[in-house]
């Protein structure tokens, strides 16, 4: 079921790294299964609502955000669901997953509209009428006042609860979630919108979650993200660092996990008693994962190639200009998300025409895909902009080869002041987009590493 | 639970397209419900299975797709979900789903490793045995031996069939798909590998599906992609069309579709006794919305915004050179993505420092978020590229405001050889990389009904 990008690292072993029982919880990699009762024994189900979603119309980001984190606190999701905008269908999937599991989120079907049948699908569901909120109404109409909006008399739909619920109150949108207690299940319900979704799994959701699995202590983790080397490689780099964790106590965990082709993560989970204490175990396996990896690790967490190459040379008070040809724009693209990128970034020469090459960029005239012109770009776009860094990427996309060079084949030039010139070679898989991809991270990369140098 | 990014248009309103009982069909807009009667009756249920996919690991594609598909031939799906790699869970989860729906089809779990245990489940289910099929381990064999690999013994596992199902044969992996009936109830089961599920369900499940739903036309669909107005504008405009629609006797219908930022798209649907008759239908509507909608469609099916670009810069034999401040290489990149594209895209600035504007476009220093700055910037890019075209965009991402201008306004100037320059003002909604990318398409756009006049 993958639609992993092919990338430098081979992904495809994943799915087999952890045997059958290994089922639901973080996949396990490395020589040593290191099982560790971090998981409550409740097991949480996960509906998400929406016509949208069964017609393919977009993307489900929110199961996979929520079973991410799910995961990263050690609770069960054995089933997920879609279900369109329909009142029957809501209603039996829900007592479906009533059934079978502890506790259901449902994502979705809140808003002010006809087709958000959420509260009334759990009204049928728990056999409870629908009751206005006035705390709920009054906190909508301010959200309008505020923005000195005239509320649409249908929003005032949101602030209708199932009678016993609990409401969660928005602090970003105008829809409330809701949880409440079924028999002995536990129901939440937060809105479809990603934003407002994750705040409020994170602000209640969740917390309330461990709090009914009964576990008092705190689960944490943290994400080391690696570019460059295969997960067979890290496996073998980490044997010794399993070994170690076997012989701990408080069973922290390590789990590998693919993020397409933006390399191998690393993720740690452990336990303890507070965020302080777990904190201090994090830091303490961070250190020595990072003694053994070396600049493997990029980063951390949500922290991306743009997001360390950007802090790099911000800390470094360097600026960098780009020449780009294969990725023609890409490496610009991605380092324009990094908020205040403007004090480093000067700009990119996109060279797709070879001519702009040899006239902009002062490239001796002749094939482009080569080392010596990796290296002349790199110098002629620090010229060009005027800074202390200049990057480059000339190589070939496909799906045709270029001057007899085959698709895939990448090479980067990295200039630092007058003083320096490195270059570099890379061959990559798969097609003209993923081609083009992987050589942009692979380029911010190569920086980053002569930057650390 | 949209990941819709804001965009020019809104698509919330999307939703709100259809009444309630329009669920699990392309939702209907405009002022007339055109149902047809080219929805089949059945109800097809789709589980996807594999523990990577609870656990957030990889994006669940496989179903965005089949979705798509199922919708464009007018069968309804009501439920989808997602679960581990565990026998009792799939078991329950083909049990439920059989209790519900007309046909189920099953995505993953057919390789050759432990936890691929659809087959099992199946068995479980049916109440029968795994036989082995000499023919399909003969066939796995021979793909093995084929390229002069040794096949790992655990492959012959694939080899093994649910007494009494149609194994369908593999043409691109070794797992054979398989198709049974249980009580009325078809159950298919395709590959998880995305390639392989595609061609094996296109080749016979979704065939299998028409012919058991009784449905002995052809459906076919077209869709036009539509850029830069609302949706309620977009219905306002085709709603003399929906009147004929009313009137004509084939049901044919249309639908509005989001597609993210992306634009909204206008799907046509109709049915006959052959794919020439329906593509002779949809021929004639096509004209007729165009002719309706003028240059707002852009491109059909599934074309982009920079493949309708490069389209007509290439039809007309004219080269092209960017200048990008606000969307910084977003422009170059999507324009690479163009097979081909080298023969009209010369190259890119982006000139994310105003220093650059000045000293490399020529621009006349002062204020960079302006219409003049935007002409001097077009003009720039072609001189500096020596191209036919230049297009350029400057503006302010936010978060912060630059200049006093506010985040979202944009700037797009346009020059044709020396003869003309066109500037437009934008502004546009959401968060940084919204508005990068909603910049890059509307420049594209504005490009495009340049090169049309």
């Amino acid at each position: 079921m993958n639609e992993i990008v092919p990338g430098v690292q081979t992904t495809s072993a994943l799915s087999q790294a952890g045997p059958p029982e290994m089922d639901d919880g973080p996949l396990q990699a490395g020589p040593a299964q290191v099982d560790s009762g971090l998981s409550p024994s409740i097991r949480v189900e996960l509906i998400c609502i929406g016509t949208e979603l069964l017609l393919g119309q977009i993307v489900d980001t929110n199961s996979i955000w929520i079973s991410q984190e799910l995961a990263g606190l050690g609770i069960n999701c054995h089933f997920q669901s879609k279900v369109g905008d329909n009142l029957d269908r809501i209603v039996l999937a829900i007592r479906t997953a009533l059934a079978r599991s502890d506790a259901v989120i449902i994502c979705g079907g809140l808003g002010p509209t006809q087709d958000d049948i959420t509260r009334e699908a759990i009204c049928v569901v728990a056999n409870v009428d629908l009751v206005p909120d006035p705390e709920i109404a009054r906190i909508i109409e301010e959200k309008f006042t505020s923005k000195s909006r005239v509320m649409p008399i249908n929003n005032l739909r949101q602030a209708e609860v199932p009678r016993g619920a609990v409401t969660i109150l928005p602090e970003l949108g105008t829809a409330p979630g809701l949880a409440l207690t079924i028999g002995r299940k536990r129901l939440y319900c937060v809105p479809g919108v990603p934003s407002e979704m994750k705040e409020m799994t994170k602000r209640y959701v969740f917390p309330d979650l461990v709090e009914y699995s009964g576990t008092s202590s705190v689960i944490a983790s943290r994400t080391l993200r690696t570019w460059g080397v295969s997960e067979s490689r890290l496996s073998e780099l980490v044997a010794p660092f399993y070994e170690e964790l076997e012989e701990e106590t408080r069973g922290t965990t390590l789990a590998f996990l693919a993020s397409g082709i933006e390399g191998i993560r690393l993720r740690l989970t452990t336990k303890g008693p507070s965020i302080e204490e777990t904190t201090t175990i994090l830091d303490a396996y961070e250190v020595k994962l990072r003694s053994i990896l070396g600049t493997l690790v990029f980063g951390v967490d949500d922290k991306g190639m743009e997001d360390a190459l950007a802090e790099l040379l911000l800390g470094q008070a360097k600026t960098i200009a780009l020449a780009e040809s294969v990725t023609c724009g890409l490496v610009a693209a991605r380092l324009s998300r990094v908020p205040g990128i403007s004090q480093t970034l000067k700009g990119a020469l996109v060279a797709y025409d070879p001519m702009v090459k040899f006239s902009l960029l002062g490239v001796a005239p002749g094939p482009v895909v080569t080392h010596d012109c990796a290296r002349e770009m790199a110098v002629g776009a620090r010229r060009l902009f005027d800074s202390t860094v200049g990057l480059a990427i000339t190589g070939v996309a496909g799906p045709d080869s270029l001057e007899g060079v085959p698709p895939g084949c990448v090479f980067v030039g990295f200039a630092f002041n007058d003083q320096r010139v490195e270059t570099t070679q890379l061959q990559l898989p798969g097609d003209r987009l993923a081609v083009q991809e992987l050589a942009a991270i692979s380029a911010m990369d190569f920086a980053r590493k002569m930057l650390n140098e």
